[in-house]
């Protein structure tokens, strides 16, 4: 016999001072689908992941998957009625979404609203009339019923475009835009509800190349629209969107947002949920399956043992990293980027980059490089702080002072665009970088790094900084002898402060640098780096394309 | 009317490098909890928490609060078998994980079970018979239907102590951690199961002062038996704790690790869930409650907004804070911080520590100020990377630039810190610092340091890192005439350096920085910080404890 002892060492001392966290609660009223991808079991995940407290009143069971249902087996009223009994007296209910409703829910709802009057809580009414895959989920009475009894007390219904047609009982083209506007406006006259937003997932509108999808949320009292435009994922795996769009929405409520702002957030949880996606189901239904509650959730058991003073280490202890340096033929690995095909075309059309051959020989619009310089400084301040996130994440001391010298390059090349800005274009208002506008390309990039540096390792973290650290002096370099710009003018002054000797150093920094965090990166998700540098190049070129363009 | 168009500019690139993440899945069948804390919903947040795919067989619906059952429905035999053969059949499963079991249910599975043979899903079977609160949930025919037909397939069987007396059919004396051991083995014998976790919530250990749980782990195979020691939390919050266990070990068995490390990290997640809590019930249930599943759940709108790079701020502003700095009397936070009455004890006994004053007299042992160079050694690189986060999470450069500063310092003392080693300990070995095991106080500290670095902003993390800055300098000042030991030692150059200039200025750029964080930090959150830097005193004053304690 062996025996040994391990100590939970939790909580630490901080969570408690969330003790007794008054959590938002949404009750959800719906069916449920045991395949967990879509009703009751979508909206448990989705304000789980909202960080609210789920309550749940099941309609109707269904077994079923993401393309087929098996069987129903519809709750029965008493029940239904005894689940919101309990849960309107004993429970906190801040937020009721619903979901598939049958006859009998509508009614015990209805007459539950009813006796609550002006103390009901908020409530979200996703009219389930057709699944996102098109097929009828309810007959015409339903949704009748759910205008005639529960729609008027909604403070927004959620209907996708065929659903409409059933609540308006015909079908409608829908060309343009202002089409959607219409059908908005005589959704909410028909259902007494004040504010309709209508999905628009169906109806994907743009050309080939960029698709988007466009929302519509119409608030009478304030006779206005406002049009969310996503963008429009090619994918079969949109099992349960629906939910859980109404669910994000009721979460956000309960936490206190707007209707707009819970809007807002519901639409981009979903579409990051969509293009996420998860891979969950077996060969028969491959082509269709659930979206991705979880991708924002990190792992318990990881984030324990990631820790330092992690005490149980004898029983789940670090996973061991054989590192994949020795992968990378002549031990460049800088090189091994910048040559891989997911990586050359964007690293040539980053150093090859117009913007900085008319800066060398002096034809770029003074405009367009003040815009530059600009967005640079912006870019720069959030580029030193995911160097910090960076250095927290080194594995040792001397990684994390690496990590922060390039804070200090931050510093003296902020120092230098202030010097230019001052001297070469005549700012003389101390606030004027507070004032600037950040342009798309700046935001998409610094969204990326951001990203990148909360959800990222140290190793992934240094290869998205990697490509700006590199990519300046290497396209000066190429330009070298084509540097014809006047000394002593300000594109000269930029040219020479790339190929300073101290541009120099931190280049050959930088490559030791991604050789360094070989040594504990796993071999198999060496393509992940690869990734990363990619688009980090992807969003430098972009970066000078959008100084290029500005006007 | 009023028209306005919102882009959704998400997802960032990153997150599309997970494309079609592979979740791990649990299929949980059990029985649904309307007031959404224990049963299927509670397995639902736990799976999504844990970053898993949730799958659900419904046995039973019941009407219910945390203290009363008002109704219940069972799913028929062939829903049931509709269900299980939807998931088993289309859907990936990792891992079955089973709660409330009606005898269809029962039956139904344990065909599956043996139709599946050596390929069914891993199994964790929490036997619900009596519930937290312990009254019994099942009859004895349940009990027996369990082990005839399910437990012998079970790869775990987690039943608390009243439920190993139904499966034993009879109670026994638990007065020391052997019974629980007997109990445990007799358990497995009877179920056929050769793995048996015992839960130990029902029966405290310990003293009055400090009281433990134990969970003990039989591994038949290996004739092993772990003890998982964690902390008793004094609650009537513990509603769902048995479902949660359960899922959250099925969720961690289902990312690939072991038993016995699933164990840990379920036990954790639950320790963590009921000390934490949360507030959902109305008055009349007030004395029990859910735990809190979603503790370390990030919400994805606040995420967002706070992120500079979001572009939808005219639907979703930054809220405006009211900075706190006029509610400090006489403009000096720190002073309001010491002499707060929840942090002044705290205080006194870290800058008035018998640790300090042994040094400054000469007295004390030189192998507990060792012990305390080579655990503060330790300690600093934490406190560097924290430094590093705190400096990510900063307002704006300047800010960020202070925390760097910071890590100067730490780097400075470091080095004093491997000069001592070296010519006062004679320590030749260079790899010396990286075989000292990590003391317990030590440990509290930077798990402490490290939980606020991830979760709280900038302002809490200003404040955690300050005890540290402050208290060394404060300490010495109150001896200065009592710094007797001889110059030229060791003793007296540690006491000259916390007194340096240096030291000084350091203490007063901390001082500044207190009252820099007030004008941004929302004054209705004033007490946070005030419990922060009294924890933070209370882990410095424990840190020198442990050091005098040192043999």
């Amino acid at each position: 016999m062996t025996y040994s002892t391990v100590s939970i060492n939790t909580p630490p001392p901080y969570l408690t001072l969330a003790s007794n966290e008054k959590l938002p609660t949404v009750l959800s009223i719906a069916g449920a689908d045991s395949s967990g991808g879509a009703g009751i079991e979508a909206d448990i995940k989705t304000i789980t992941a909202h960080r609210c407290y789920a309550m749940s009143c099941i309609t109707t069971l269904t077994a079923q998957t993401p393309v087929t249902v098996y069987g129903i087996q519809n709750t029965p009223k008493e029940v239904v009625s005894q689940i919101l009994e309990a849960n309107l007296q004993d429970m906190r209910c801040d937020v009721i979404k619903t979901g598939m409703l049958t006859a009998a829910a509508i009614e015990v709802l209805h007459e539950k609203l009813l006796q609550l009057g002006e103390k009901r809580p908020k409530l979200v009414v996703d009219p389930v009339l057709c699944a996102t895959s098109g097929s009828s989920l309810a007959g015409k009475d339903v949704a009748g019923l759910i205008m005639d009894k529960i729609s008027p007390f909604a403070d927004v219904l959620t209907p996708n475009i065929p659903e409409c047609f059933k609540l308006l009982g015909e079908d409608r083209m829908v060309n343009k835009l202002e089409d959607v506007f219409e059908i908005a406006k005589d959704i909410a006259k028909i259902t007494k509800c004040s504010n309709i937003l209508v999905k628009g997932g169906h109806i994907p509108w743009g050309n080939g190349k960029e698709k988007y999808v466009t929302d519509v949320l119409y608030l009478s009292a304030e006779q206005k629209y406002i049009t969310y435009k996503g963008k429009f994922v090619n994918t079969t795996h949109t099992h349960g969107t629906g939910c859980t769009l109404a669910s994000a929405i009721a979460s956000n409520l309960a936490r206190g947002y707007s209707l707009p702002q819970s809007v807002y957030g519901g639409i981009e949880y979903v579409q990051n949920a969509i293009t996420i996606g998860c891979d969950v189901t077996k060969k028969a239904v491959k082509d269709n399956g659930p979206i991705n509650h979880v991708y924002a959730v990190e792992i318990p058991l990881e984030k324990m043992v990631s820790d330092e003073c992690f005490t149980a280490s004898d029983v789940v202890s670090k996973k061991q990293v054989k590192g994949s340096f020795d992968r990378i033929p002549g031990g460049n690995f800088f090189q091994y980027l910048i040559n891989h095909p997911k990586v050359k075309p964007h690293w040539d059309s980053y150093v090859n980059h117009e913007f900085v051959k008319k800066v060398a020989n002096g034809t770029l619009e003074r405009k367009k490089f003040r815009f530059f310089i600009e967005q640079d400084y912006l870019y720069l301040i959030d580029y030193a702080k995911v160097c910090c996130v960076s250095g927290s994440k080194a594995p040792g001391l001397k990684d994390l002072e690496k990590e922060l010298l390039l804070v200090d390059c931050v510093r003296e090349e902020l120092t230098q665009h202030e010097k230019r800005l001052r001297e070469d274009f005549g700012i003389k208002d101390p606030d004027h970088l507070q004032k600037v506008e950040r342009g798309p390309a700046l935001r998409a990039y610094c969204r990326y790094l951001n990203d990148i540096s909360r959800r990222g390792n140290w190793q992934e973290i240094v290869v998205a900084l990697n490509p700006c650290l590199m990519g300046y002096v290497h396209a000066l370099i190429k330009l070298k002898d084509q540097v014809t710009v006047a000394e002593g003018t300000l594109y000269r002054e930029w040219c020479n402060t790339c190929l300073s000797s101290w541009s120099y150093e931190a280049m050959l920094e930088g490559e030791r640098l991604l050789n360094r965090i070989l040594e504990t990166y796993p071999p198999e998700q060496l393509d992940t780096l690869v990734s990363i540098f990619a688009e980090g190049c992807e969003l430098e070129a972009n970066f000078w394309t959008a100084a290029m363009k500005y006007e």
